[in-house]
């Protein structure tokens, strides 16, 4: 399918305003681009996280409440997307997309029956919207969320970290440490030739150049 | 339908160890007596209604959002009692108690089909509970929590505060003030044949004396 995934990160809950005016930017471009929204995790799944420390829950119960947490993520960001339509349903996202409506996916009824990827915290949104991509047969995901993409280490301890542009999934996997995309990604991106861009939401006009494939600041991790 | 409807109030995710007892005595409870547990909202609810306040969802997003919140608590229940199945099928309910499994009903699916309460925060879990309750003809509904019950004025501030052992629907609607049940309860009430009993759930032995009709600390809502 000639569209791309753009799974909005749930860190961006933290920036209203700036949430707001990507959404409107991603409502812009869906007038122009065939977009599939998916939802990321954010607050949602956080609380998941916490009260799975407290309460040693097992990995499929944690599993199914963080997806949750998109679904809930994912009707908010209906509030703030013009023409967006939340749907469970995946057979209405091409429908959806012919009546030039923006389809926002809600991933927990399929996840739910399909149950395709690993119960883990290595498996979060990043994972799940790389896995909706392929079974969308779109070979095209935006990653957005409140970083300018993958540093060679963490910007936050390391003075010198250097923003990667593009590196392949196989070097990902190789870097082996924690970097602003799950740690699930890589192998999953090493089965699926899907190409995902790291993008900072907090500067919509990015999407719309990366969208473009005009010159901006991202991550390309090529599948 | 001879079964009682315990709703496990998420307040009590405060109280982990407490939670977990009180998980136990239901289970324990259900090889003897027919119950269906509903959760409560919580700090799943919590994040949602937050949220509610920088974003200004609309009523109906935040409604279906903080419904959510009762799956992602009913599935942590599910783990924490032993014996019980989380389903979002209404009409396996009556199913697994016949199996003498516990159902602990997941909401989201039917309240999305049917929306049949005020789309507002005025309707939490307790209304919910007694909605399905009524729909299953069930006429005893526990609302599990974590203070004892209802009381003349707020404990917190006033000392001279009674708990009420008993009042009407009718009675509670003419406090008017802000109680430990939601406050759209009352009018639900008025309209079903329900008895609700308020009990703290951090004395798990309580449960067990409502529902054996034996003298305990609660306060009983004659619907």
């Amino acid at each position: 399918m000639n569209a791309t995934v753009v799974k909005v990160g749930g860190s961006l809950l933290l920036y209203p305003k700036k949430l707001r005016s990507l959404c409107l930017k991603i409502s812009e471009i869906s007038k122009e681009q065939k977009l599939i929204v998916v939802p990321g995790g954010g607050e949602f799944a956080d609380v998941v996280r916490c009260l799975d420390k407290s309460f040693h829950l097992s990995c499929n119960t944690s599993h199914r409440m963080a997806i949750l947490g998109m679904d809930q993520y994912g009707m908010l960001l209906s509030d703030l997307i013009p023409g967006s339509i939340a749907t469970h349903k995946f057979e209405e996202i091409e429908c959806f997309l012919y009546l030039n409506k923006l389809p926002i996916f809600l991933p927990s009824h399929l996840l739910n029956r399909e149950n395709p990827l690993e119960n883990s915290w290595a498996v979060t949104s990043d994972s799940i919207a790389v896995y909706i991509a392929g079974k969308l047969q779109v070979t095209k995901v935006l990653l957005v969320t409140d970083v300018d993409g993958i540093y060679s280490s963490d910007p936050k301890t390391f003075s010198d970290a250097k923003l990667i542009n593009n590196l392949s999934a196989c070097e990902l996997l190789a870097m082996n440490k924690r970097t602003s995309v799950d740690k699930a990604l890589p192998k999953l991106l090493l089965k699926t030739p899907i190409d995902c861009y790291v993008v900072n939401g907090l500067f919509p006009e990015r999407i719309k150049f990366v969208l473009a494939g005009q010159d901006s600041i991202y991550t390309l991790i090529k599948g």
